[in-house]
């Protein structure tokens, strides 16, 4: 059920963006525990100048090449899996496309079960 | 108050983006008891990679013109009503745009009353 | 920590959506009292066909130069700080842009201070 945004800048191949996506559908499966198939995702691109990270904040620096991931997804979640899953799309992202670690912003908005229909209409998740 | 976020495959004409977005609005005045007018939706068109949605989860068959429907909105809807939303959306979409029933993914998220402002820098709802 | 979402018309310069971005994270910084630098901001052009904001609501006038604000923040702001917020924001977008009080749509969504990380694969907020 999880439904992720990812905002990245333009120019990065289709390649980098699908790997990407992929990276945080893993985690998504692995420490946030969703099940296999469960993949919702919106990936955007923007202009550097549409796609603002502070270069400094918290003495972390980054680049125009942050990415941005807003996880919606259903409340439950421990601390510990929510740990997990930050630490799991900031390695993927740097072991499989160099992306420097400083360079994620995740961001998680948690919801009820009933607030998902994933097709014809259902609240699949509602009881 | 609820404020949309419709995302679809590019492609489709103007048509039929504005014909979603009536149908998403016809179900926040309808099932969901928003006031009449109660309109604010960003529509956003994506190329076939920027909008995964996966082919077979929950057993639902989806294609590229799967579209995602996300609403953010105030706290104190039931389960019904948010059911009979789903609903609406994806009848809705069948009969006046011939879109499959498993082609829409809806999410709600929900907010206080008081994270409103619909201009004049005014929390309307605060009271 | 707050991620900000703007959304509005295209066809105003980098100048004029640089100055919206600014005045939203003067506000963050002010009213909501987050710390100097934690600024994260999405900027997306529409086309007038994909930003619908209705012109009349609750008797306010909008025009296709409505912005739309969402705020994802941590929870614990009071009601008047979110007031104070929204009233800098519509302030600023008048005094220092022209745009009508109007036309500005400003929604918070909270979430709680673990569900960050602002780089590393780190939660920095969740101690």
């Amino acid at each position: 059920m999880p439904l992720a945004r990812i905002d990245l800048i333009t120019g990065k191949s289709a390649d980098y963006r699908r790997t990407v996506a992929d990276i945080v559908y893993e985690g998504i499966i692995g420490p946030l525990k969703a099940p296999e198939g469960d993949r919702f995702q919106v990936i955007t691109e923007h202009a550097d100048n549409g796609l603002i990270a502070d270069p400094n904040y918290l003495g972390i620096r980054r680049t125009k090449d942050c990415i941005f991931v807003q996880v919606t997804m259903n409340e439950g979640r421990t601390v510990e899996q929510k740990k997990a899953f930050f630490k799991h799309v900031a390695d993927g992202l740097q072991q499989r496309l160099g992306l420097r670690h400083e360079d994620v912003l995740i961001n998680l908005v948690e919801v009820r079960k009933e607030n998902w229909s994933f097709g014809n209409g259902i609240a699949q998740y509602a009881e």
